[in-house]
């Protein structure tokens, strides 16, 4: 296929098509919009299930990508659009952080922070703030866009996501109670106060008030009285970043403590790749599926 | 994972395990070799499922990928693992062409000739003969390679691919009666006696003579009297190469004239790229499973 054009919603938010895809009987689409939030172009992929042609509004399951991705990575090799179909599920894939000209990026280029590495924070430290806005994106611009846009019941909506994209969807459904009918995680970052990943992240955009970094760590904002009402986590035993970076003791303790039915399940030799994620995204949409039904 | 090491058989092929991944309960892997075919390194991907883990000798299908493409494309897109682990098949995806220092490319560095395209035959032409031998190194090196270092059935084999490795299966099991048990394609090059693609292919790398083309044509295989037990063939309606370069009327035609039970799908909406091949791989791989049992 690969349809192109230009759509105009009521609030004048215009959306630009870059490719349509018929897959699995719906639709895999590229969008690009313009985003106030950020400043720049933004990408993002969208599928429609084939029960998206009824004209019905359908659950929509946000997926929120690690290090390095873009949208394209969790489209091209994420494997949900067989059970997305069966279920009737949209599913959503951002960008992981603003890019383009005049962003300014990680000072050595380095993978863990600017491009790339957004972390769903909206920055407060020059020279990030301008454009890294990555909380109010996700959180408010496109989730407006998509319900204008797409065939979405914004009533039914859960999250998922992958390391920092994990981190994401947690933090984002812990910060937004009630929003999210359903949150999931793929070998998610637990507490970014407790690993290097974090640690450079949050420092790097929102300067060095640990007390501000707890709105955007998962185990601190249980710890403060944030709650969900059930995790599911799957989390590879042979991913090299568990000990060190992810640490789902971490979000255990803190479920524990707040009594959050969490079910975290090792899954032995499976590493931090996609061969892990696609492994798992079939019991992971099922279980939104099963949570955003009705 | 990503297990690296080198493993040598009884006749003295050696394999460089360049990854290994856990998926789907089996391993994704992915090999290199010295081939004395190609006279280069080669790269291919096998996917054990778990059923290899009892030590049992598992069937093989073979998926040939198309134009551009390396063994990478379907290992990371084809979304053949889920069908595979279920059904207890061995996956092998090689590369489409030689590759590295010396090996000669199309002249003006197009697509569809050269590196990326080796389109499945022993070149006789300078300079392309003394690498271009995809032929040979799909029919004859790699399965012994295979046989050796995997727990592959070779009793057990079936035969898939896509666009330019549609018609490498297609033709490689018509030249080879009884070894291919079960044989598919995802929108093949039907003839490249009577296509842009395939004309450009095997005059650059067979000559002038079209006689001796029709080795590489499935069309005129079966005209000549190949045969093959039956075929499933998926299509996409939406496919930009339909009308000018795949031509399933040409092959659908040959086969109603030989009595080949073909079982031709037209698929509405579809395209040429990976959408629409993972959207069926399930049906293709459940089909060749049903043919390789017991």
């Amino acid at each position: 296929m690969g349809g192109q054009g230009r759509s105009q919603g009521q609030t004048g938010m215009t959306i630009e098509t870059i490719s349509t895809n018929r897959s699995f009987g719906g639709v895999q689409g590229v969008y690009r919009h313009a985003s106030r939030e950020t400043g720049t172009d933004m990408v993002f992929s969208v599928y429609l299930p084939p029960q998206a042609e009824s004209g019905a509004k359908l659950p929509v399951v946000w997926y929120l990508s690690g290090l390095t991705c873009t949208h394209a990575n969790v489209t091209e090799k994420g494997e949900f659009r067989r059970a997305c179909a069966e279920l009737g599920l949209i599913l959503v894939a951002p960008d992981t952080s603003p890019r383009g000209e005049g962003v300014p990026d990680d000072a050595d280029g380095a993978y863990d922070f600017g491009l790339g590495a957004g972390f769903y924070v909206d920055a407060t430290e020059t020279p990030f703030a301008a454009n890294y806005r990555m909380r109010s994106y996700i959180e408010q611009e496109l989730p407006a866009l998509i319900a204008e846009h797409f065939p979405a019941d914004m009533a039914r909506q859960g999250i998922t996501g992958h390391s920092m994209g994990g981190h994401g969807a947690l933090t984002i459904a812990l910060r937004n109670p009630g929003r999210y009918r359903s949150v999931s995680a793929f070998a998610p970052i637990s507490s970014p106060l407790n690993c290097p990943w974090g640690e450079k992240a949050l420092g790097g955009y929102i300067g060095n008030d640990r007390a501000a970094w707890r709105a955007y760590d998962a185990t601190a904002l249980i710890a403060d009285g944030a709650r969900v009402a059930e995790l599911l986590v799957d989390q590879g035993g042979a991913d090299n970043f568990l000990a060190g970076q992810l640490k789902p003791e971490l979000l255990e303790q803190a479920c524990r403590d707040a009594d959050i039915p969490l079910t975290l399940r090792m899954q032995p030799g499976y590493d931090h790749s996609y061969y892990f994620i696609s492994t798992f995204m079939d019991d992971h949409l099922r279980w939104h599926a099963a949570r955003l039904a009705g």
